[in-house]
């Protein structure tokens, strides 16, 4: 599996203030960008906070991207993935809104009713992991079910989830001209933090966009 | 006053690790701009948790620099302000071993003995704000000690704090090839941070140094 984080980040490296609220950080050129990028994928992934701070859709944008994967035999969107450890994801979320494939990836703690009531709103549950989702093995499983390009697209959580465990292939890193701040501010990898052995990707492009860079990282 | 920032921030927006220590993020090429920038400046500033984990001189390295300095009838290093709200720099600081000159801002709740103390050490005392120091007040009272020029190398409190009061002309930041990662990491702007009318510097300039890339906002 091929895994490839994209994300965009203020001047300091947030992704949204202390109250996570959506701040638009990028612009129209980074927008095509990214839905390119979707478009290009197998599966889209984002952690369950992302799910609960912008109830994203999470589908290709583009008209003709669609049509185009349809006609070389795929989904006309990707399928979703959603890290949810914690089971907060709402059965009203619009990514069970059955425009694509939906997986949720939870840990073995999940409670049953909470696994059903998922299944009925349409999603394919994977359950890996004590008390948190054991990303190495419920991607194996997702790599199982077809799913070789992963696009994730947030938030800070998840993305060092999987730095954590060494799964990232490539992040796209989009700094738009905006300064959040704030020492509680969500940023573009949050979880413990590294304090040794910090992954050291090499800067393979360097591309400005909008009013912003797109830093292209490979590990 | 000219106020430069400059900083050295992970792929992923954070200055340090949770652990606070030293991390090397930059490489030679880009330690050299930096000396430029003391070179070019009156007084180069920090925040007092800088003093306290890294304990750095903020002289100027290169030999030649100084002494172009010197020719131009400039002390040999650019004098040094610390930013100390909560009164916290040991007296036996680097900065305070003479080679420069040293301004420490404090609130006026500084304790008379801890500015008897440290200005025995050596220390001009500016001081000006309640509980916290007035970054306005005091840096218009360094402009009027001839500091027209002011560089400053972090942290995060107070990139921000200058931010906040709109005191900030320019900001360079190396984005280097490392993740650190870490909720509680110190970040390029920590403090509050904002929530709303997000200060929109321009990108004037991305230049590649060393394996990362230095990023020229301007306010």
């Amino acid at each position: 599996m091929h895994v490839v984080v994209n994300a965009a980040m203020s001047v300091d490296g947030k992704l949204s203030s202390r109250r996570r609220e959506q701040i638009a950080i990028s612009g129209p050129d980074d927008f095509d960008r990214v839905d390119q990028l979707r478009a290009d994928s197998d599966a889209v992934m984002v952690g369950v906070g992302t799910i609960l701070a912008d109830d994203p859709s999470l589908t290709v944008d583009d008209a003709d991207r669609r049509a185009a994967r349809a006609e070389r035999g795929d989904p006309e969107n990707p399928a979703r993935v959603i890290a949810d450890s914690r089971i907060r994801t709402p059965p009203d979320a619009t990514v069970l809104d059955g425009r694509a494939q939906t997986y949720l990836l939870v840990s073995e703690a999940a409670p049953p009713d909470f696994i059903e009531e998922m299944e009925d709103a349409g999603a394919y549950v994977i359950a890996a992991g004590q008390d948190r989702v054991d990303l190495t093995t419920t991607l194996a499983k997702l790599e199982g079910d077809g799913i070789d390009q992963l696009m994730v697209e947030g938030g800070g959580e998840l993305i060092f989830g999987l730095l954590e465990e060494a799964l990232v292939d490539e992040l796209f890193v989009y700094v738009g001209p905006k300064v959040i701040g704030g020492r509680d501010a969500p940023t573009l990898a949050d979880g413990d933090g590294f304090i040794e052995d910090f992954p050291e990707p090499e800067l393979a492009d360097v591309e400005r966009v909008d009013d912003g860079v797109v830093l292209h990282w490979q590990f």
